[in-house]
């Protein structure tokens, strides 16, 4: 029997760790980092690199490194995603058939929450409902982007009794405005806040949450939105990428 | 100047505290205990001081205790709730005034994440406007029951590029349940997951989460509703109380 463990690290920097976690993390043998090519890489690897020295020092465990592999953009979204799981699936098979040994544990150190827009959790659960009984694996709850996002600005996720939306820029992008009250948007490599002007709505936008060089940025979009389109393309030139996510808020008329 | 931290304790057990959590505990003057009038209530503060005890043991701190005001159940919903936030208010601008001298740092360990269906943050950001520069605050993001729900379940809160609703028991019960593909349903007092049978829908449902009595269940709609339901009366019946969450998940017909 193997074990892995789904660790949730939070977004970024190891006080985002739970005590769970790093319970977890001093009994892996084997830290499976991946990461896909791209100019954010170095940087996201080196702060899992720094929460292992963090918490564990530099000895008693090995890791091992693979590039992710990343998704095809054809015109074929759904074909794209499920050659790419197929393509991903095989490499943490591989993995683990290589790297670990029986008895062993074998970890992922999964950015912010493991069960918010990461597909890890499906596809270990896929291996281990094939493996026979020879591979189990266990999820350790991180803190996501959004907890962060609503802690460094000070609010609620939602107003009394109102519900709260998580979605991604490829649904903003084209969705009906007037459908979204209280929103959050993940993966948004468009600006779609763009499309909500003129709607009396608000945004909350954070760029690198968590991390060294966090960014914030809160109003009305129709008053922020140029400041916000600046401050995005600023940052992304100097840094070479970008992380960020926000929340669209309706105005209400009541008091809350 | 005084300061407030808003500290997420996550759902129960002292190792969903992150290390920021920690180190912010260590900080603190004075512990607020607030809870309301109920079955759940000394177990829900045992809870609380179990955390403090773990991380701090019994001295260098203060604890304050208060009966949190319930929100009076008329037919008037809105001005309820109005009532209900200007008496806790009320009650908070009290405490920081009586119980916290300049320079000090009080603290509410709050459950799960402070941003989630917690009405504190903006109570507190209401009297840290008014304070004229007297009053600061600081969130401390933690683990929400929704992140132990789908970790326990070793489930992705969402499939491939899908989004996700957070809601309320009150608005599933009058909802159209068409409307539901995949959403989180908390503060749900009237389960209202039987009406989602017949939907090709799944639930997976969870109680005191990530506490010593923690429950699961999980399947069809169509099958295990007969099963939770009596699930749920039996523990309610023991314990005295209940606190629970699901999630309400339609099947497609894609390979996710
Ligand atoms: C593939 S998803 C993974 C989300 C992650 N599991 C979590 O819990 O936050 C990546 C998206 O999360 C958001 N995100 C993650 N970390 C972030 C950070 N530190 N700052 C801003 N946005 C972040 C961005 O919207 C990004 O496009
Ligand atoms: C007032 S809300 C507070 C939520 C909290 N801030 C959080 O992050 O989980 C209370 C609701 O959260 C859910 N909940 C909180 N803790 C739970 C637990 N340990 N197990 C199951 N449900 C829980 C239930 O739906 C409950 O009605």
């Amino acid at each position: 029997m193997k074990t892995l463990y789904l660790i949730g690290m939070g977004p970024g920097s190891p006080e985002y760790l739970t005590m769970q976690a790093i319970n977890a993390l001093k009994q892996v043998n084997v830290f499976f980092m991946l990461e896909k090519e791209g100019r954010g890489k170095a940087e996201l690897l080196e702060m899992r690199q720094t929460i292992l020295t963090h918490y564990l020092g530099n000895t008693g465990y090995r890791v091992v490194m693979a590039t992710s592999p990343a998704r095809a953009k054809t015109v074929d979204y759904q074909n794209d995603v499920q050659v790419w799981h197929d393509e991903k699936r095989a490499l943490f098979a591989q993995l683990v058939a290589d790297e670990l040994t029986d008895g062993q544990i074998g970890a992922f150190l999964l950015w912010g929450d493991p069960s918010l827009y990461d597909q890890t959790v499906s596809l270990i659960a896929d291996l281990t409902a094939h493996s026979a009984g020879q591979l189990e694996f266990t999820i350790i709850p991180g803190i996501t982007s959004i907890q962060v996002l609503t802690a460094k600005h000070k609010i609620p996720l939602n107003r009394v009794g109102e519900s709260i939306t998580i979605t991604t820029g490829r649904h903003v992008e084209t969705c009906d405005p007037t459908e979204i009250n209280n929103a959050v948007v993940m993966l948004d490599y468009n600006a779609s806040f763009q499309r909500f002007t003129g709607q009396n709505m608000d945004v909350y936008w954070g760029g690198y949450l968590g991390c060294a060089d966090e960014v914030l940025m809160a109003g009305a979009i129709d008053e922020v939105r140029d400041d916000l389109l600046r401050i995005k393309s600023q940052v992304r030139d100097e840094k070479g990428w970008l992380m960020d996510i926000y929340l669209l808020r309706r105005r209400t008329n009541s008091a809350e």
